[in-house]
């Protein structure tokens, strides 16, 4: 908690020496075990450079007079097609080796949602999200139901096969080696099978934005691979309206971490409801509600950004991806802590 | 509203004349177009009696010193396997002719929650989503994967025609073919869709239940068939934590209703973050959630108990099948408005 409230003072000093800094879009590229020392000059660059991108591909929307429903689908949509981030084209495999994708979108302007969960032919989970949003009656459609909705309404389908990256698949291979050698240890092998072990790396790749538009609307969303060597159709926080996504006429907000804490806290909703139960400034609603998941023994971050432009984006591990950007087109990139 | 506020007004006066009537468990078997005119005296009775039976075999659990987990789960039981209740046995139909089946427990002790949606081979998903709870790392699974986990767990399998009831079936063609109307009326093919009609009869049937335990904890279950005619694997609220189900130390509380908007208006934790934050009192709480839902278009009801064994159960349907069992074991029934 203490390196929390510091991250916390030192980010809200910094941006408030220059005043009161408006910010219009926030993303986050998942939380986890993101140490300096682990990350190539290369790799860190890489990083930069896309969650710069896709700040700027939101920005791009925002400054066209466009929704905040439209940048936050535009700057997911570059995370999504990268490989480095656990959603899209990046996404984690399961036990079976399968790649099965959650989104979730919110739009602040009417609290209209959407959502998918285990789909694995859809190569961009976030626009299926929005067609469940705005095309439906739904909002949440789930495994071969939601990719016949996508295809009926037109996206961009892949075979499974679109999703293997070598990466991801070694992630696999490890984990499953280490799950084997733990078969092997435990001697009660009926409780091991739903203890596999998770790669602490890949754990908590998630991707998401929130957004602030002209008209002064927000807008959430956020869209994950889930969690290496998840089984049993096990769904995390990401399509989980008021757990990894929300946002109304006051602030929006997108969750990355252990998807399981995130729900029982029902995490992004508790921001928002302190905020407007108990008139808790955006910071502090945000950090206790990190600061909660971390005492109940999990781990992960959040981004959030109110109708007046202020963002906060707490985590309690050792990094997050993370970048926001102002209404004139500054843009702050964060990986550690 | 005003309906709201009477029904809650009344419901208040009668319970205050007895002083201070302590209820240690309260349960739901959905709200709809519930009129007294469309019901006969042996249907009304049937109905009596099972939620009677419900409310007797989760009191029973109390009684014997067992959790609010093992009462909620008991009640529920019942309600699954009677065909009376969109839930297990009495499940409702898909668009497809199949009975796919969500369920979610949260255990207000230590704030676990476990939930299974879509499963179609689970005799019982409460069990399921109790098993997930208990005995995985995750709270949500679904499909078939929730299936392989639950029968590994050792829970009672059924092929799906277990699920089949007559009833049901005539209702889906009942709609089926209203669907086929309109498709010949709506010159919009594609639009049509994704705009099924849905059988209002049917629509909000879920079963529920919340308890209170000697050892002063609360849990709360939701389970449900969804709705008639639903497709593209949607899942509602009933087996989202925070929209459907919610128990804390403070409140437990489960939902029926217009799934979607239960989701977007993460309503069951509504009530708890009044509660909490706003210190407002618990049934001023949940009628603040279902008036807001009212607001948007959406319909339903909720009920909720709190640790001093107060109760809350608003709806703006025609009727809620409902009931409530006092310390003293004195049960109370209620049908319609």
């Amino acid at each position: 908690m203490k390196h929390l409230c510091i991250v916390l003072i030192l980010f809200s000093m910094h941006f408030v020496v220059f005043g009161q800094t408006r910010y219009v879009m926030v993303i986050h590229g998942g939380a986890g075990t993101i140490l300096k020392k682990n990350m190539s000059p290369e790799q860190e660059k890489a990083f930069h450079e896309t969650l710069t991108q896709a700040l700027q591909a939101g920005y791009a929307q925002l400054q066209a007079g466009k929704s905040s429903v439209d940048a936050v689908e535009a700057a997911i949509l570059i995370m999504e097609d990268s490989p480095l981030f656990n959603a899209g084209k990046g996404a984690v495999f399961t036990h079976e080796g399968k790649n099965e994708l959650d989104a979730s979108i919110m739009s602040g302007a009417n609290c209209m949602a959407g959502a998918v969960a285990g789909v694995t032919t859809i190569r961009n989970p976030i626009r299926a999200a929005r067609a469940v949003m705005e095309q439906s009656e739904h909002v949440m459609l789930t495994g071969k139901g939601a990719e016949t909705f996508a295809e009926s309404k037109g996206l961009d389908m892949v075979t499974p096969e679109y999703f293997w990256t070598e990466g991801r698949w070694k992630a696999l291979q490890r984990v499953l080696k280490q799950d084997s050698i733990n078969m092997q240890l435990d001697h009660d092998g009926n409780q091991q099978s739903n203890k596999t072990p998770l790669d602490k790396d890949y754990k908590y790749g998630t991707v998401g934005a929130v957004a602030l538009d002209k008209a002064g609307n927000l807008a959430a969303g956020t869209s994950t691979g889930g969690m290496t060597n998840k089984r049993y159709g096990r769904v995390g926080d990401a399509p989980i309206i008021g757990a990894g996504t929300f946002a109304n006429d006051r602030v929006g907000i997108s969750c990355t971490g252990w998807g399981e804490f995130f729900i029982r806290g029902i995490a992004a909703y508790d921001v928002a409801a302190q905020m407007e139960y108990a008139q808790t400034p955006l910071a502090e609603s945000a950090a206790n509600v990190i600061e909660k998941i971390g005492k109940t023994g999990g781990d992960g971050g959040m981004i959030a950004l109110d109708r007046d432009g202020n963002i906060a984006m707490p985590f309690n591990t050792a990094g997050m991806y993370r970048g926001a950007i102002t209404e004139s087109g500054e843009v702050e990139i964060g990986i550690y802590q």
